[in-house]
């Protein structure tokens, strides 16, 4: 299969498995200027699916950095809030969502931590909006990914540039299924073994999850009424989509106050551009109360200081060892990827979806049922092959969830 | 010079010329993906000005026609509303505006009438509230150039593809006095210039102008109150920016129910990926009660059929056959040069800044003086070196304001 065959592919995946794309809908997508080609094909597929209009944001890399370079201080707390509510009302209308990732994942690893963090600070701020209609699947919506050159030759340092990115390709191309026989049938046999995992984690109804390995010895406590998803989902507008593209994982909402113990991450974290290594840090009542990271830790600790929730938990999820992102032994410095190898912990807001009953439980119900609040959500692997879990049950006795890193159940 | 420099310097006149931007300033640009090397500059030009936040929307023509070929029959009537009233948001809020222009003029050519026309009703519809921040001048905006490959083959044909984009250049960069030893000076220059004759003709009051020519006898009456303009203007916010360039035209608004008599075109128009040519014309009292044109009728009905206003005027503009575009001696198949290359008149649309005192008058005022109203605004050319232009008086004389194209005042 040639390289446009698999790319179009691709572009099939996103908009079908993806999004599964209704007759009549609009879609917004935002890309990266370099993914210009994967953009065409994903256009093309959608008007095929009878799409009412598509429009896309093209970011530009150096755009951003020209605005770090030559901006005066004062631009760093200014974000384009009318887009985003524009977008918000988008959504609210009914139009899907498809991001493009790829970024430079070092993109302004060089510039001034306090500027990079006012920058994302009034972004995330000025987004919540439109996210609100994401996160708590008002909508489909999906993110693929690109093989850009910069993130390319970065998981590559070794490959010559071209080598680098068909390198990436394939990996994202394996990782998404897109060299299998029927790529759209290969994820909904996917989907259904992800939904069998779900299934049985939500009949057990474990209070708390015990990780244990490494420098690690964390207990994280699960909501009240927490709910495991994975796989498609079906959003409220009836549509069933796979929000990433690919995916791995079975995750649910952690109670922001009872987190306890200490974890060590086990793959760098790639934050808008500043690589975040060796992470560790410790909890106490659901709060991280210290942390330290080898390289990075300004930024760090600056995300933390983002607001009262940055330094809880929004998200728990589980993926086992052996999985196809893990087994590639690829580094992608890119969370979708990364959170596929290994499972993870994110700081920052939770998921409501992850409550059973949110759509009729109020903003104070969810908060009181664990929900953490946060502008940012931060995923971070503490998984590895050197990991066990237990589930904690409601009357205190543990089951083996993971050994080593693969699931015991 | 080389081309990089000037290409600079086009970008420094767009930001200090053309916006006049101020530091603080947001800004929402508008521009075709080819272009992204002049929006790249303008972008870092915005910044050393002081520019709170630059956001850039890139149009992609193959997405345009992705969607005339594979767009189910009821997606023409669909536009981005949402966008649009995110933009008047952001001016509403105080952003500037600019538009970097350069699309393929014969992209739509080849597609259905009908749904370029409901594609483009539905987009203008939606895009009313944006627009109406822009042409009553509540904020400083300006459109510029970009010399696109299939523009340049078009105004070229003879030439091989990089020479018909260099001499395109060319033609841009003379226009818009970027070769010239100060650019910014000379457009200070240029603008008193167009002030001198904006002045003469406000002093004067003229009721109409008769316009007559080979196929041309037209009495364009002039709005109650009407203010000629030309050249910077001040916005309401203060500023005072270039809406076009280059320019070089004075212009007002006509009364929409006092315009009688036939006109014939000068040159074509191309009107959203479609060429009309050889245009002609008979009003009665204001409205288009005949229509022919050589080629692109059809679409040019179409236009006609918009609404009420579509087949009034909203503009009227004098511009001296010996403007250096006009010398050039080329066919730019694009409103922002030909319109300046010779006399014109709008379609649709006026502009209430072409109103005394505008501000302070209602809707009904604005309409019973003369400004009409259409969800439209096409400029097409009736000048040339054979017209003769008399300006008539409250008293009903008459006064030479052009003769063989030139001005006579």
């Amino acid at each position: 299969m040639d390289f446009e065959t698999k790319l179009d592919r691709l572009a099939e995946v996103a908009v079908k498995t993806g999004l599964g794309l209704a007759p009549g809908q609009e879609l917004v997508m935002t890309a990266p200027l370099e993914s210009l080609p994967l953009a065409r094909l994903i256009t093309r597929h959608a008007y095929k699916a009878g799409a009412s209009l598509v429009t896309t944001f093209y970011g530009d890399d150096d755009a951003t950095l020209a605005r770090f370079e030559l901006g005066s201080n004062e631009s760093f707390d200014t974000a384009p809030a009318w887009l985003f509510e524009g977008m918000a009302k988008a959504y609210g209308a009914g139009a899907a969502r498809l991001a493009i990732s790829g970024e430079n994942p070092a993109l302004l690893a060089g510039q001034d931590a306090d500027k990079v963090s006012r920058a994302n600070r009034a972004r995330s701020k000025a987004y919540q909006p439109a996210l609100q209609h994401i996160v708590d699947f008002h909508i489909n919506w999906s993110i693929v990914s690109f093989a850009s050159t910069a993130w390319a030759t970065m998981v590559f340092p070794d490959a010559t540039e071209s080598d680098a990115v068909m390198k990436l390709w394939d990996a994202i191309f394996a990782a998404s299924r897109i060299d299998q026989a029927d790529p759209v049938a290969a994820w909904a046999a996917h989907n259904a073994r992800l939904h069998d995992r779900k299934t049985f984690l939500n009949d057990k109804r474990f209070s708390a999850l015990r990780f244990r390995g490494p420098g690690t010895d964390l207990t994280v406590g699960l909501a009240d009424a927490h709910e495991w998803a994975g796989g498609s989902e079906k959003a409220r507008n009836g549509i069933t989509c796979n929000p990433n593209i690919p995916t791995e994982e079975v995750f649910t909402t952690p109670h922001a106050r009872r987190v306890d113990g200490f974890v060590r991450s086990t793959k760098p974290l790639s934050y808008q551009g500043t690589l975040i290594e060796d992470i560790s840090v410790r909890f106490e009542a659901g709060k991280i109360v210290e942390a330290k990271a080898r390289t990075g830790e300004e930024v760090l600790q600056k995300v933390l200081e983002t607001d009262e929730g940055a330094a809880r938990l929004g998200e728990v999820a589980l993926v086992p060892h052996s999985s196809p992102i893990s087994q590639s032994g690829i580094l992608f410095y890119n969370t979708l990827y990364d959170e596929n190898a290994a499972c993870h912990i994110a700081l920052g807001q939770a998921y409501n979806k992850c409550i059973i009953d949110f759509e009729n439980k109020t903003e104070a119900q969810l908060v009181e049922a664990g929900a953490n609040r946060s502008l940012i959500h931060i995923d971070w692997m503490i998984g590895s092959g050197e990991i066990d879990i237990d589930g904690v049950t409601a009357s205190g006795g543990t089951e083996a969830v993971m050994r080593g890193g693969e699931w015991a159940i």
